[in-house]
């Protein structure tokens, strides 16, 4: 029988996927699971995106340019002009998701065996993608105490080889919530011109910020061009995770030109998401308020009602819709199985994300779990009354 | 300024992009181009399909099931056995097109260093694949005189170390349009089991026979089972290159679960594109047999068309819609760059893939064109007479 790769047997597998098995006993079971563990936003897609799905008038569903429609990378330039982001459509390569975009920037600036530098925790699929590139990632910790605040300059720097080809970072972050302040993204700008390396910035929660504070994008800095690549997706801002798409974004053109040649390989994004996509830049204003209305109470919701329980330390998020709760256990990975096979309070019982997936250092955040506000209020009231109940017999 | 990765430098551009500007200027001079390079097909894509997405009544456009909707596999599987593939949709994952499933197989099972055996030419884009996923692509030249029948099997052995991992066939053939026969498949894999390889199959086209000749699946062959590897995709089927789904099929479970932790990490395929995917499995016969009678019709007009014009020489395709042909010129490659910068017929010229891009083996093909009959009769009966006249006047 042929062997698989090392590289396949070394893929990590995401730590959220772990659980689904012993949820999926659990429903089994009849039991209610709230599911605090993933990133799905159950807020409705723009309804002018769905409708020029269903309004196309395709006959032949052909392949659209590698790069995306024209027409959608040009509208996408105007976005991101009011958005401080001053870039033209021919910065822009239309992705299959972020996911797509963060494969090709790692593809087009890395070589097998390569480094690159991440602020842990950090989204688990960087692993994947950086598994699959042949490129090692070098981890460097962020601190509940410090709200994930940018690690100190000064760790970089000690990390920093002639192998290290990019710094990457989630902003706002995912798991953690962190909205770096514009003195972190100069500091970091500083440090990649020093050094010659890519600041790859993951900026798909860019829309979700909260407590008025401004979100300050790596394309906005000036003398950057060269080093900036950023990372963006229609997943969470139009709560269309379902339409893959996303964009790769940089002034640099041998990054471009290089990307375009991995773009051109895999043909061209999907046509009917970018209909969708290009549709959803007419989403009125008043949608993203309300979306950003709803995701604010429900983090005070889920922030007051965390810090409620005794024993729970959270770090307050200022962006995306994710935060990262440490809890009076001594392993979360061992608690959210107990939550899903041996708890239930009137036959209900949450899911958490253990966060250890989310770090790159072994045994760290053992007792840290993810959790994701993407529930109703009242949904996520009934959750954490149920993880204080479990927490309290848990520990007993 | 930071450098961007030898990877990135050494990915090859596609063969049938490198002439797009070429074009572009001809068309801006008003120059109507006929274009037999490219396999995006005319033919519209089945209404079942195109309603289906209209008729969505989706509020949420949520991720799917890393490998695909349960409905759409389970459906799958039953084509599939209607085709001689038994296989359970367990066996499958759905891509984001049969680029990600090529993706996906390389990664699943190459490291950095391996080696893959294609029989040359070969669709370009694998050049692509394999350099993304570091792998050595050994080529073994098929020849216009066999119609690009499979070489022999002595030529497979000569090459095989122990870093080869797989034979990657193209059946039937891009752009060779040759059908392997039901000995050429077992050849294969009585060769993979004795050296313990897999053998990966890209059936894209394999609702594309003519003659009444049956397609061979890879998946048909008995005990190959943990050998065999398909690659599949509904683009070319149901003329739906820009919904972007295609599908891995394995029965070995090791390379499945493997190339699922791929999948996860890319999160989903798109959406809507799935469910234009399921319901183009409603698509009547009469759409396959209308589709079928239309490209013989194409085919034979072509060939003969060809084998009209002194000095062409042309391998007669039994599947897909390509064909190659020599034409007596030296450099195809100028050849096709003079037809769309100096010459012209009554304000139009045709546009030509040249074959050397479809060759691993430097220098080969150079006098090969690879033509797609994917335009109307009547478009291919003028685009014939131009190439004639155009040759008559190139070797003036
Ligand atoms: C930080 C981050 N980056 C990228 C992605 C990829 O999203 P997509 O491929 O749907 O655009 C996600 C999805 O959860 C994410 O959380
Ligand atoms: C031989 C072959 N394999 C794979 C593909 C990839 O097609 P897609 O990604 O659209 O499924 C193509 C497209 O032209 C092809 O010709």
């Amino acid at each position: 029988m042929p062997s698989i790769s090392n590289k396949g047997q070394s893929m990590p597998e995401s730590p959220i996927r772990k659980l689904v098995p012993f949820a999926e006993a659990a429903r089994k079971k009849g039991k209610k699971i709230y599911q605090l563990n993933i990133g799905q936003p159950d807020i409705e897609t723009p309804k002018v995106a769905l409708d020029a799905v269903k309004n196309n008038d395709i006959d032949v569903l052909s392949y659209s340019h590698s790069a995306g429609f024209e027409s959608y990378r040009n509208k996408l330039a105007k976005y991101y002009d009011k958005n401080d982001i001053p870039v033209d459509a021919e910065d822009i390569i239309v992705t299959t998701g972020g996911s797509e975009a963060l494969l090709f920037a790692m593809g087009s600036i890395t070589d097998p065996g390569d480094e690159i530098i991440i602020p842990e925790p950090f989204y688990a699929n960087y692993n994947g993608f950086a598994n699959s590139s042949g490129v090692n990632i070098l981890p460097i910790r962020a601190t509940i105490k410090d709200n994930f605040a940018l690690p100190p300059i000064s760790e970089f720097e000690k990390l920093i080889t002639n192998k290290t080809k990019a710094i990457l970072i989630c902003n706002p972050g995912n798991p953690t919530g962190y909205l770096y302040t514009r003195e972190e993204i100069e500091q970091l700008a500083e440090l990649a011109l020093k050094h010659d390396l890519f600041i790859v910035a993951d900026e798909v929660y860019r829309e979700f910020t909260y407590d008025g504070v401004k979100h300050h994008s790596i394309m906005s800095i000036p003398g950057l061009e060269e080093n900036a690549i950023m990372v963006d997706s229609v997943s969470k801002r139009y709560s269309m995770c379902g339409a893959r798409i996303g964009c790769l974004v940089s002034k640099n053109k041998e990054v471009m030109t290089t990307a375009m040649k991995f773009a051109q390989a895999r043909l061209s994004p999907p046509t009917f998401a970018q209909i969708a996509a290009e549709a959803a830049l007419n989403t009125p204003d008043s949608y993203f308020e309300e979306v950003n209305e709803e995701y604010t109470q429900r983090r005070n919701l889920l922030v007051e009602g965390l810090e409620n329980i005794p024993g729970v330390n959270v770090a307050k998020p200022k962006g995306a819709f994710y935060c990262i709760a440490e809890l009076p256990v001594k392993n979360a990975d061992d608690f959210a199985k107990w939550l899903l096979e041996e708890f239930e309070h009137e036959n209900e019982t949450v899911m958490v994300a253990p966060a250890a997936g989310f770090y790159s250092t072994p045994n760290t955040g053992m007792n840290q779990v993810r959790i994701a506000y993407v529930l109703k209020k009242e949904n996520l009231t009934r959750a954490l009354n149920i993880l204080k109940i479990a927490l309290e017999e848990y520990n007993k």
